[in-house]
């Protein structure tokens, strides 16, 4: 689906906020990986069984509140091939529920390559005639260290099959600035790349108006990159990773959004699914700690984004 | 295992190849696939096990003249989760045979990801006690967009596990250099990289002496950079696509390599997958086409090297 679709999901569930799906097993509350122990030993297949169901019970219990869900493919691929299974089961249960999903993979390669990834998460394959859409995704995030010809192959799916990109701009870990934010030019490299964004998601979609199929990752913890990057780029959505555990607060994050406030979907991945922890329970309740956890960040995007609604931004 | 020591399965091989293994459906000849169609019906699973077969035959004619195989991951990934099982069975069997196996999947993210990453292809996980490797390669190739705390936890397991990673520094592809030739304090961003890899070799080894476990992506379809990169990177091995389908030839090839002939390892993937395509072949040999080609880019490489020996370099 395309971000305008995901825009006007955020509208509908007024909440600009991606559950990142990114489970570690020791995520899962001990009374789950318990009764999987039980039933298939202690295996890597009990371990993902109790990700399976852990994965389901927080999308119930954030599908009527949150618009979208994010699994880390790392933490999926570290599973092992079972583990392609789990995220397959992941992806098909949230777009079952209605939910907007992004997975997080930064695949990025050169044109034959990069067009059989788009196949993967983006596209279908066909054999003999039969049609298969390996990963049903609406979107992905990608890598274009390799330039636009690895880029292109998303593109033409974004456009035929209103599917979205998001690519890395400036990444909220501490280290992005060893290359993100060398001058080229006078302007930083994150800078060239967001220009390159613009260009590709001009050709992401028949629209011309409203978001484009290319957004761009924007890590909150860049505030003052961030605003630069709102203002160069009017027609691109932002993923923001960096809220809660990495440190940004809404209040920075709300120059990520347009002045209409829109724009924008934060992430918030451990906050929401270790909620159970922080609330210091044994974990029997994760599932309500986890909505409760949404709704405090939901009411605290849209309290920051009140806030500056007065101001002249 | 650590590139010192497939530096060694080259020497031993005489052979500075690796075997790509890119299977698209239709480089698999026809009466194989007829075969699994006639088995599986017209499915995806007939698919998968057609590659399996083409997979395992290639392996087994290649695998006393070839030192390594590099499976390129979004191939496995468009057949979806049945096809991360593909991948792993591509793997051990290589592994089984004496190979050494570089993944190409070109991971790249923050830290706690890019760590599941590394355990995913390089490392392991624990379950109540019991190891698994989820995908037990050798090496692995990676992205260095987000910097430092991306590359990390790879070299930890590099120095820890004797593993390996190829960083993508000059990329093959038309539009490389769209961002990895822009100028930043004079040097161009591919050469901004080249230097991280050479500190981020450093730590991945306790050996002084010979190649570290960073080597380097250096597409042979820029020869003039790729001697730039030989020069500057010493201790570095590189990986080197392009030969062949891409258009590089032996020649041009050669400056990858240092002075004593050693360095670099050049991948073929259509040039031999598709051999007998080429060789106008119904398919039934296939396994003998790719021997072949094998032998030919073997004799065409080690003349190449035994030509430049006498000049001046």
């Amino acid at each position: 689906m395309s971000l305008q679709r995901l825009i006007e999901l955020i509208d509908k569930k007024r909440n600009p906020t991606v559950a990142g799906l990114d489970p570690l097993p020791e995520y899962v509350p001990g009374h789950i990986r318990k009764q999987n122990y039980d039933a298939f030993g202690p295996t890597l297949e009990a371990e993902i069984e109790s990700i399976r169901v852990f994965n389901h019970a927080l999308i119930d219990a954030l599908e009527d509140i949150v618009p979208a869900v994010k699994p880390q493919s790392a933490f999926y691929e570290r599973l092992g091939p079972k583990g392609a299974l789990l995220l397959s089961d992941t992806v098909d249960y949230a777009k079952k529920k209605g939910m907007y999903v992004i997975l997080d993979a930064k695949r990025g390669d050169i044109g034959s390559t990069a067009k059989a990834y788009a196949q993967a998460y983006l596209g279908e394959i066909e054999v003999e005639g039969r049609v298969y859409e390996p990963y049903p995704c609406d979107c992905l995030t990608v890598n274009a260290y390799l330039g636009s010809d690895g880029i292109d192959p998303f593109i033409d799916l974004c456009r035929e099959r209103d599917k979205a990109v998001f690519v890395l701009v400036k990444t909220s870990n501490p280290s992005s600035g060893e290359f993100q934010d060398r001058l080229i030019d006078g302007e930083p490299l994150y800078i060239q790349v967001a220009r390159k964004v613009a260009e590709w998601g001009d050709r992401s979609t028949e629209r011309t108006h409203g978001y484009t199929n290319v957004g761009a990752v924007v890590g909150a913890t860049y505030p003052k990159e961030q605003k630069i990057l709102r203002t160069l780029l009017p027609r691109t959505m932002f993923l923001v990773p960096g809220y809660g555990a990495q440190g940004a607060t809404a209040d920075q994050i709300v120059s990520a959004f347009d002045r209409d406030g829109k724009g924008a979907i934060v992430n918030s991945s451990r906050g929401i699914l270790c909620a159970w922890k922080k609330a210091g329970s044994d974990g029997r309740d994760f599932a309500e700690c986890a909505r409760k956890e949404a709704l405090r960040m939901q009411a605290d995007l849209n309290r920051a984004l009140e806030t500056r609604k007065g101001e002249d931004i």
